[in-house]
């Protein structure tokens, strides 16, 4: 990999990218274009050529790119194709959508428990993984040396939990409360802020019609 | 607002910019500088600086921003400050996460109502907006002129869901299934998902360790 620094747009795409990849070698296919590929995520040609550039020398001219040896490349600058040890906290609706959500298991992310302080569903599953309650949360990240903390808990309650998963030195966070978490800077932490896509999408619809 | 186009990176930002404004302004501060906001995102002062000149000239040097009149400025360049009318389709968990979600409703946008094809949620309420079956989807977006459509349902129903609101004219649509929707040009799409940001936050996990 050249030591640039990739962009999280380039990095969001090639995400794609692979998923498409994989899906198209179910299918039989081969070998594809940048234009196929470009498709699969309603972008250019291009762009795909730019997106994969940043990794070296792939395909070739006239015959496109190899779907499987493409798509592995992918997943390992990607850092996959390995098992990634993760836990959620918050068992509620988001969580239960996120617990069921097959695309995390497909790419190796394996939620291994759930962490919820509701009494009621303690002791139970959710989408068949045990719920744990929050108080065994730090002992858990320890003990099964996990690597990824997803939160979906409420906002009020959001920095609490990352407090515990920053003390017990996990490596990233993906947080879905609508709240900026305070972290050190050696913890890696996505948000997902659901009201932004819409606001987005809001801006796109009224620059449409200026 | 100067004739370019504007990164959606920035767009992103400017979403969360405001809602960290809103909440400054509630507790009473008037006056906040580039550094301030640059916080809240964990950016920096000069990327928040080269933000708002899209735009056009804020704030005064030394000064900072004038906490009211940046928002009210954000909110209108979004196109927020008034209200979308949204429905969503697909009444499971994500659907019961994102009819919930506060931040919505919050900055305007009006979840009108829910769609499912399931006998035993058609007829309830998910937090207390109404569950319709998905055959009468067509007739309540031309009826209430409907701007946004969110879809939360299975991805192998998506497209589907999609084709109705296409051809009823929606204006957009976000999309939380994970499939790549078939959508005319004219109609801003915007695709949340989940599996990339979990694959963006390994990929700079792995980029830390090399």
């Amino acid at each position: 990999m050249k030591n640039v620094k990739i962009p999280e747009a380039t990095v969001s795409r090639l995400s794609v990218y692979s998923r498409f990849l994989e899906e198209v070698e179910k299918q039989g296919v081969n070998s594809i274009s940048s234009g196929e590929i470009a498709e699969s995520i309603g972008g250019t040609p291009a762009q795909v050529r730019k997106d994969l550039a940043y990794f070296g020398e792939f395909g070739t001219r006239g015959v496109g790119y190899n779907v499987h040896e493409l798509n592995e490349q992918i997943v390992k600058i990607l850092g996959l194709g390995k098992v990634w040890r993760v836990i959620l906290v918050g068992a509620g609706n988001l969580g239960s959508a996120l617990s069921q959500y097959q695309g995390f298991k497909d790419r190796g992310f394996e939620i291994m428990a759930v962490f919820d302080n509701d009494i009621h569903k303690v002791g139970l599953k959710l989408n068949g993984i045990p719920i744990y309650p929050t108080h065994q949360l730090a002992d858990f990240i320890v003990q099964h040396n996990v690597q990824i903390g997803i939160i979906a808990v409420p906002a009020q309650f959001a920095q609490d939990v990352a407090d515990i998963m920053i003390e017990k030195n996990i490596s990233g966070i993906l947080n879905f409360a609508p709240i900026v978490l305070t972290v050190p800077e050696e913890i890696e932490v996505r948000n997902v802020d659901l009201a932004v896509n819409l606001e987005v999408l809001s801006f796109n619809i009224e620059s449409r019609r200026n």
